[in-house]
């Protein structure tokens, strides 16, 4: 049944369908934000749905594009907001994939400069990879004037609260070398704060330094395939039998449509199931794979399948 | 004959096409970045171009995107490096012209919320519009926390060697409400430095917050057609018998492309002639727009013809 009304898309489901559905699958990918947790609140009955789907044998993973905090810390806030056993392993972050794609896959020979935070850079120590940001210039010292590193081979850019002019005029610099790489964690616009507020995400300070250098960063965070990669990589998942859980259309559903997973749209997050409709009544085929192949108000919605046993 | 060979574009001009060329224009129009001067240098020449081409009566326009200086230190610099005799009104700034727009077009009840400098600061407080931008937050203070003014009723977005990431989310914040005008003085992408340094330009600065928003900024520098207009308000100006010089082709060479004003492209600046060419020779149309109609290496090419007399 799941099957076949995942074509029209943005299909209400009802517990016996999430119990059909979940009996397809073997493994749930969930992005964190407005997913599983909103700031720190963890979005009602998470936790209990994370824990029985671990008991029911699914593989779980939190694939998320927030690159503030490292791994560890998340491991930390999972556990301070009320799930229990959720290992490193199982957390994917834009910070630490961006680590791992500058070791792994370009096998970067010198230092990366840096625009993001804390997260990013524990991650990059970690992986072993010098690295160069968030030190302060000397005062007085301008773009003209600042020393240059010239073992910069790549620039990477995600969310950085502490951004600054000297910083993104240091990165154009940088990129105008081209065989300098140039990686964003990821390309969330903004991200809300409380009371309608809203800040810049990594995505509006990479537009900022695609348009100061002409040229396209190589995106490591959803929706790019590559933290999907990561974990095929590490664990045996099929695309087929897996499925994404989240609350951004163009991040999450176009993740998981270009991974060829099924998704599912939470409405705990950024966007709407208006949104999601506007998108599946499109004549433009690329908003398609906008279009989520089901919606749920909140992951609270899958308790009742995983709670009265089934056949799970 | 100029008008002959202007479809094909890319015309490299003899001194005797030039003064065909003049022959047939009451007023040109110069960029000044790359055109007239490059930094503190007046282009070898210049000075007496300009002298001569208002000795014979033409009128003489600067349109620059440049929005650091206020007019009146444009009206210092070009008696510094030694051009006679330009007075303000014939320069137009895209900050001066920004003022305009708010007062005249826009007519904004309230106050503007300013990523800029001084120059911006200063044609806003001659035009009498209220604005913020610039004033440090206090210690500790967040944008979660950071009192938000209830007044701004427009932001302006300019070239901002102070910029930091609070700048930037104040103004996400304020252009999540539809009302609040969102302006950029230009898009210029980034601006050349000694030494192969370069820094983001308005353009970039503006991508960040057109990503962050989801909104586009109302360009008022070139290539938008306002700065055009701003000279047609106050003086007798024909299009069709206005010359632009420029050293951007996506900036100068498209502004006069839309204002249906004959371009000029000068190579002491941004652009190459490869460039143009590969524009000219592109199969793509909207990429047309982009290619000069004529191509000098220096403003002082015109020199001989301005110098002989002629029917000038």
């Amino acid at each position: 049944m799941a099957g076949a009304v995942s074509s029209r898309g943005c299909r209400r489901l009802r517990s016996s369908q999430i119990r059909d559905l979940l009996d397809t699958k073997h493994c749930v990918l969930f992005d964190c934000d407005g997913v599983i947790w909103n700031g720190e609140k963890a979005v009602v009955g998470a936790p209990e749905v994370v824990s029985l789907l671990k008991k029911r044998g699914k593989n779980v993973f939190f694939v998320t594009n927030n690159c503030t905090r490292p791994r560890e810390s998340y491991v930390q806030k999972f556990s301070r907001l009320g799930f229990k056993g959720v290992g490193q392993n199982e957390i994917l972050s834009s910070a630490y994939c961006s680590a791992l794609y500058l070791r792994d896959v370009a096998k970067v020979q010198g230092k990366v400069f840096v625009i993001g935070g804390d997260g990013m850079y524990k991650e990059l120590r970690q992986a072993g990879i010098p690295f160069v940001g968030g030190e302060s210039d000397a005062a007085g010292v301008t773009i003209s004037d600042c020393p240059l590193d010239s073992d910069i081979k790549a620039v990477l850019v995600g969310y950085d609260d502490k951004l600054n002019f000297m910083k993104l005029a240091k990165a154009c610099c940088y990129l105008r070398n081209p065989e300098c790489l140039f990686l964003a964690t990821d390309t969330d616009p903004w991200h809300p704060l409380r009371e309608g507020r809203v800040i810049p995400g990594s995505g509006s300070l990479t537009a900022a330094l695609e348009t100061a250098t002409d040229r396209k960063a190589t995106v490591i965070g959803k929706p790019s395939r590559f933290m999907f990669e990561c974990i095929a990589s590490q664990f045996a998942v099929d695309p087929a039998r897996s499925l994404m859980v989240g609350d951004r259309l163009k991040t999450d559903v176009l993740f998981g449509a270009s991974c060829g997973v099924d998704t599912v749209l939470t409405l705990t997050g950024v966007s709407t199931l208006e949104e999601a409709q506007s998108y599946r009544d499109s004549h433009a085929p690329e908003e398609q794979a906008f279009v989520p192949d089901y919606v749920v108000d909140t992951i609270a919605d899958f308790l009742p399948a995983l709670e009265d046993g089934g056949t799970l």
